[in-house]
């Protein structure tokens, strides 16, 4: 499959809206990759899938979770987590991903997790920063991400966090391990 | 040993000024207790106990958590956290409390856990909302209090967690469970 092809297939799972936000993240990805040490091309098909489940039926997400003994922890919590989980996947299984850093940067692009790798940061972070991203703060973590992928990222972090105790929402534990894990991270390089 | 003794022996551990906002304590969690129904006398005990340990030095708190095999995981966390683990500690071994309610109100009154007793969300709530507390937010922690021990303690541990988030400190993971565990206690009885 060409790259073009990957972009149709995607493409058509999702609301058009969603295909831009897509096109966002690809864009931002790579800026963040070649700024950061990451492998360009992969964080661009990373991008390209990260959201290719996000618009799947609620039931055919669970029945994945479920049925292929994925993290079917994740049913315990917000069905906005659960597509990263299963985007990874499809990834793996219907387009033929064998690549495990591009598989682990769409599977830990919305929670993050303890160690995340550069590529994983750079997709997680691509996903708040893209250029069409307009919530309370997302200039501020821009500004982090011109100099700090983990800075931007712990910004990142800390909004979505906000957002859920404003709403009254449980906070999937691995959000806030993957937080600490960055604090600790700058705090080691002294950026804190 | 007398109440008042007891009272003398962990008033004289704390300055002054901590003392009052226990003797706050005591007073919110006896209010509390018989609002909600927990016993006014384990409420009582364990709030005169609650803070015996936190002015303790560090390298004493340090070494009885790595000794006494307590849980010494609340090393990688903030200090303010081991003063509850020890607190149980000397309350059970020099005071001789031996009733199980009262210490693990004591353990866990500043991170909460899964599945916290009436006794350990009174404490808990009780150390949030004492007359003597003065934070933003204290008085709709107050208000709600009035009429639910869960929702009071939701937006007590939400508060906290504000407060890391600003100051760039790791969360607790404890923290974060125990207010998903509340707020699905608030789903499931109809209160949000």
């Amino acid at each position: 499959m060409t790259r073009a092809e990957l972009i149709q297939s995607v493409s058509s799972q999702m609301p058009e809206k969603r295909w831009r936000h897509t096109e966002g993240v690809m864009q931002s990805a790579v800026v963040l990759a070649r700024r950061y040490g990451a492998d360009p091309d992969k964080a661009d098909i990373a991008a390209i899938l990260h959201d290719v489940a996000k618009y799947w039926p609620s039931d055919r997400q669970e029945q994945l979770l479920r049925d292929k003994a994925l993290n079917d922890e994740l049913l315990l919590y917000d069905k906005p987590l659960w597509h990263s989980e299963i985007g990874a996947y499809v990834a793996e299984t219907e387009y033929g991903i064998e690549d495990t850093e591009i598989l682990n940067a769409i599977r830990y692009h919305t929670s993050g997790r303890v160690g995340m790798t550069t590529l994983e940061k750079v997709i997680c972070l691509a996903d708040y920063i893209e250029p069409g991203r307009d919530f309370p703060g997302v200039d501020h973590i821009r500004r982090l991400a011109e100099t700090s992928l983990e800075a931007g990222l712990v910004a990142g972090f800390d909004s979505t966090i906000n957002l859920l105790l404003a709403r009254r929402q449980v906070i999937y534990p691995l959000t806030v391990l993957s937080r600490n894990d960055l604090v600790k991270q700058l705090e080691l390089e002294g950026e804190l």
